[in-house]
């Protein structure tokens, strides 16, 4: 990672570094009690397997340490094979090679019932919409404005110029640190003329 | 406008169509007198003069008619001078062309101790935010995923690699079609390896 692409990193995730919930996860003395780590716990607690990218997953092998935080078997989506990695308290990493839907369907054979994760980067998730794969997106908006940085939902030119995924806002949880919105995915929908509404625009 | 733009302008926008108090200061009938519509109800009353981009005075001219919504003094950033343009219900269009900056002194003083909007586009936004021009931030986010159009405060070189512009949420109007985030601006800061928190990353 960049320094200054690691620096924004840090600021809009402040919010999760600062959660007990998360810094309990990882061993950590310490740390909010509040709405935000009710908000990791909850997360936590709902998904009995994980999705990621390679590159995430990498960047995170040092940080997590031998006790990751997902306690949670972790399919990694990836063109470079490697050996699962067992790690202790429940979290494993199996590498998968064949594709973002294979990796989903691992993961909810491996979830005992619960929600399966994608906890991303922005192009997994992006692809996994994209794929009708997702239910539900959750998006935690910190109130901050970075000149540089990767954008969610940045890559991939599979939303066609005159459709849409439309969505519907569920729940929205205000904090002063972080907004969290949820969404359920209801799929796609063309875009088309209909949208000039009462025939003007604004 | 190209027309996949359009389309997808249409659809983000297709609440601000729907609104009574919007189709009012159009002349149309009918619309949701619902809180979107006060929404819209509300931002027109605290404006009393805007700011807005070239490319969007000129995309609504024909559209926003003879008697456009604004009802108020609208001053137009623009490298290409052209006289102002006074029409009917209050709304005329003055281009300036030294600056942003200038735009909204002069709309400050057209404004009469009520708010002066930028309107946009994003570009203008983010000239805005990146110039500590801005107080407050209304951000209407529609719960859909294009694949194509601009992004919201897409350009300019004018955000530090290490800073960060701070906000701070101070209103959540959550409805089906649009959820309503209110920011007031902090301004910039710092972004450092103090963001590393707890010494570890998620």
């Amino acid at each position: 990672m960049e320094s200054a692409e690691a620096a924004g990193f840090f600021r809009i995730t402040r919010w999760v570094i600062d959660a007990m919930a998360w810094r309990e996860r990882l061993g950590f003395a310490g740390g909010d009690h509040d709405t935000n780590s009710d908000m990791v716990a909850e997360a936590f607690e709902a998904a009995g397997a994980y999705v990621m990218g390679r590159r995430m997953a990498d960047g995170g092998e040092v940080p997590w340490g031998e006790e990751p935080p997902f306690r949670a078997p972790v399919f990694v989506v990836t063109h470079r094979p490697r050996q699962t990695l067992v790690r202790n308290g429940g979290t494993s990493f199996t590498y998968v090679t064949d594709g973002l839907a294979s990796a989903i369907e691992r993961a909810r054979a491996a979830a005992n019932g619960k929600n399966v994760a994608i906890a991303g980067g922005g192009t997994l998730v992006r692809q996994a919409l994209a794929a009708g794969l997702l239910d539900e997106l959750d998006l935690h908006v910190a109130p901050v404005v970075l000149g540089t940085g990767m954008r969610l939902l940045d890559t991939g030119p599979d939303i066609g110029e005159f459709e849409a995924i439309e969505l519907t806002p569920i729940r929205v949880v205000p904090t002063p640190p972080v907004t969290h919105l949820r969404y359920t995915v209801n799929g796609r929908a063309p875009l088309g003329s209909d949208d000039r509404g009462g025939g003007t625009r604004p």
